[in-house]
């Protein structure tokens, strides 16, 4: 079933959903924010038909996540280069890998996530603080309307 | 194309997609952590068809993000519950909301996003952070392969 488009959602997961449009999209942001740059390195790292690869391409560069340029050794190459808006989707990065890491991997098992560069290590677990700073636990947060962005 | 599966990438990104599933999981989590319990509420509320929302419904049963119960007004209706595993998919939800009413929507526009439950008010935006405390930008963090979980 073709999915339905959120786009005149007025939730804003919903309208980021639309976006971002599948979970290919999320491990093309990721490889981009890892150093990944032309089509032929991406399809080789996802496995992900052309077709496929080159629509979600084109999709995120509308979006202004990733943007084109020329190969930077000065071959015929196109390059595909992360945004500040990719940047900016690192914390949903972050919230998938430690929700994984904590849940789908036995104890030991050998488990990729992001890394502070400076020690390679895991980064800190996220926590959500309200604007005063409070630490907010699961019931402190209410997923109904908020008035205006 | 049918998405290829994930199961056994040690990427932790790429293993939660796997079990999220799709776009709709996420919907459904989100409604569900908002106080949605019934079939035909969620399918009211998503507009998803019958089929697509049964099979999401019992994939996020599978794998512990929701459980069934008794309806809580005596009546044969089943419930669906939200589980700890769900709650702990806030800072996911966050991350979308906030990157989606940063970025897709204008200045004054109406938009839904988690709020804090004392104020009604949006939460501060996420930061990620080291083991150490320090607060990390994009060019801090490598999304290279960590050891072990």
């Amino acid at each position: 079933m073709k999915r339905t488009r959120f786009d005149s959602d007025i939730c804003a997961i919903a309208r980021t959903l639309d976006v971002i449009g599948d979970w290919w999209s999320v491990l093309i942001i990721r490889d981009a924010l890892g150093g990944v740059r032309r089509f032929s390195d991406f399809q080789q790292k996802l496995g992900a038909a052309k077709n496929v690869l080159t629509t979600r391409l084109k999709e995120l560069v509308a979006a202004g996540i990733l943007k084109t340029g020329p190969a930077s050794d000065g071959t015929a190459y196109r390059e595909y280069l992360p945004t500040e808006k990719a940047q900016a989707l690192l914390p949903v990065l972050v919230a998938l890998a430690q929700w994984g890491s904590e849940n789908l991997f036995d104890k030991g098992e050998t488990c990729s996530v992001p890394v502070d560069a400076a020690n390679r290590r895991p980064l800190a677990p996220i926590k959500l603080h309200a604007r005063d700073g409070r630490v907010l636990s699961a019931s402190d947060i209410l997923m109904t309307k908020f008035g205006k962005c």
